[in-house]
């Protein structure tokens, strides 16, 4: 049976079942009825992973060895994420689609059973646990050949509400802690499906670095009664010299401690904890300024960036009061035909060298012609 | 002038000065002098760098802008790392050697003023400092086509008493705070230089990767009175399943929650701070282990593995009870087409995701015939 339901600015989301039970959600401007089934044989699902505590840092890893097998850069004819046709039966049984998200066929994280719960964190022997969670798959359009920056303001639009309504919806559940719509562009970066697409992950628990920007605010807030992010936000626009964009709503600026070689934060001016406090003028104002930010970064060499897209959000229970919504797009291309690595003094210590300023790499972004 | 010094095992130091005011180390097992001089003309310094404090995490971010043009995979008839011939000036100038040991001529940190101090770090109006540290490139073998696992068991020995003394000098500059070996090879992780070499990154601040295992083992001995990497240690002896190798006074294993397709952790079974507490036996069991588990490494896939191996030293003011030394060796590789990269999950929120069961890697490691 389809489930609809009226979102705001009249979008219609519309719930699917596929067949091997997973969810697929359409979110449609255009009055669409979804009733195509998904006609695929069913496969068995890999049961839930394990969470495993890095005793050293005192942070979880989720182990998912089921994914080792996962689909690897199909030709476009076999693309999973295209609509289905009379030759190929895909993830989306429809013909066409505005945009959807479905649970992902091999997740890192998946719903726990009811009486689940993390194990206290304590050292190398209370260390066990499942990787609850949840991973869901957000397609941006149904042509293959496009990129974010190809779509119009009205399905940048549409998306921004997906990305409201997954975010609304998964604070619900009991189990999930923490979520983070992201897109990873590139086959640099390791992308295994061409088609422009992002991903939902809801954690079980506090990533790493969302504890550490907690507990870095919480610290701030204590000492200086300010909030964290907004003080970082105005000191950005004191400088200015690191501003790409702005418009009533929106701001995007190359962070002062840029980690790589092109690094852009884009905040809401009113700050909110996450997507789902947006106002509905913030929502507006969101697809103008992403478009222009994702056209100056391809612009920067001519060439398509490998990126990450990641919204950083407040988590769902704790911080909501000292952390803010940013979106941050890191690339790792330095030069048209090099690449900034996490070798040695990244990966291992976590030390940071960045090889250009953040002065520079804003201005070659604002000097792109649009 | 040369200036020798007689190190334990036979080894001797000299110590030239380059042209342009840097200090170049051969380490010798035979007598030999080192007189050559570097004949190339000198070119200009770059200044040092800016550290600045990314306020979201309140972690330093080393700006080494004049990073950018540095030698970038030059043929091996222009490898700088390679002895001096007729045709070729090097950074070498002598016409072979064992190991040498020379400060980077593009730096990320360098060696700061006499009155230089690192700022409190407190938020986003207290967040520039100057890149201090020190870095120096260690070349392990003139033979440029050779791999460290090709090494012989004495050039490794030579290796880690070069790797000591640099431990041990660099431990008494005022504004150096933590020091780490490591080597970064292949390719696929960015490495500029094919001539097998690793570095030596000596910062003038913790780490972030540093300070969070600080915090974590302070705060284990807090709770229970035990030493950490000690528990850990026993654990995985206990657990037995993820050990690839022993001998008397080293064991290596893949970790519990092990971050990388394949990640080894080699560790002398004697406790120790740091590289230079280790004991004469200590040091005379490493070359065993160490090229024995650079081949199991090799033998996998039967491809060179891109990898990086990194010494992690207790910092050399603080943690010195509580940290442990061990050598951290990390492969992106999952597959022989297919690498591991940090994207979305592991990039931007720091949660690691495994595709492979650290058990798993430690058969295919251990299974490989030497």
């Amino acid at each position: 049976m389809a489930q609809s339901k009226r979102l705001s600015a009249g979008i219609t989301r519309t719930n699917r079942e596929m067949a091997d039970g997973r969810t697929i959600r359409y979110y449609d401007t255009k009055h669409q009825t979804r009733t195509s089934h998904d006609r695929r044989p069913i496969e068995e699902q890999p049961g839930i992973g394990e969470l495993r505590l890095d005793p050293l840092v005192n942070e979880w890893v989720a182990m998912a060895a089921h994914r080792q097998g996962r689909v690897f850069l199909p030709p476009k004819e076999l693309c999973p994420l295209c609509p289905t046709t009379s030759e190929l039966l895909t993830e989306i049984p429809e013909s066409d689609y505005e945009v959807v998200v479905f649970d992902n066929r091999s997740p890192s994280l998946r719903p726990p059973d009811a009486d689940w719960a993390l194990p206290d964190v304590a050292g190398p022997d209370s260390d066990l646990g499942t990787a609850a969670g949840k991973c869901e798959v957000i397609c941006f359009t149904a042509d293959h050949g496009k990129s974010f920056k190809d779509l119009s303001p009205d399905r940048v639009h549409v998306l921004l509400e997906a990305w409201i309504d997954r975010t609304e919806e998964l604070s619900l559940e009991p189990f999930i802690e923490h979520i983070a719509p992201f897109e990873n562009r590139g086959e640099e970066i390791g992308v295994t499906l061409a088609h422009p697409h992002g991903q939902i992950y809801a954690y079980s628990y506090l990533p790493p670095r969302v504890e550490k920007m907690l507990a870095t605010a919480n610290s701030y807030k204590a000492s200086t009664g300010k909030i964290l992010f907004d003080q970082i936000l105005a000191r950005e626009i004191r400088d200015h010299k690191r501003i790409i964009a702005r418009n009533n709503d929106w701001i995007a600026y190359v962070p002062y401690a840029s980690r790589y070689p092109f690094e852009i934060h884009i905040a809401p001016l009113e700050p909110v904890a996450d997507l789902t406090e947006l106002t509905q003028v913030a929502r507006d104002g969101f697809a103008p300024i992403a478009l222009e930010i994702m056209k100056r970064l391809d612009g920067v060499f001519g060439i398509e960036m490998a990126y990450i897209a990641a919204w950083h959000q407040a988590p769902v229970r704790v911080g909501r009061d000292v952390l803010r919504l940013h979106w941050q797009i890191t690339s790792v291309r330095r030069a048209p035909g090099k690449l900034k690595y996490l070798a040695g003094s990244e990966s291992a210590m976590g030390a940071f060298i960045m090889d250009m300023r953040p002065e520079q790499s804003a201005a070659q972004l604002r000097k792109v012609k649009l």
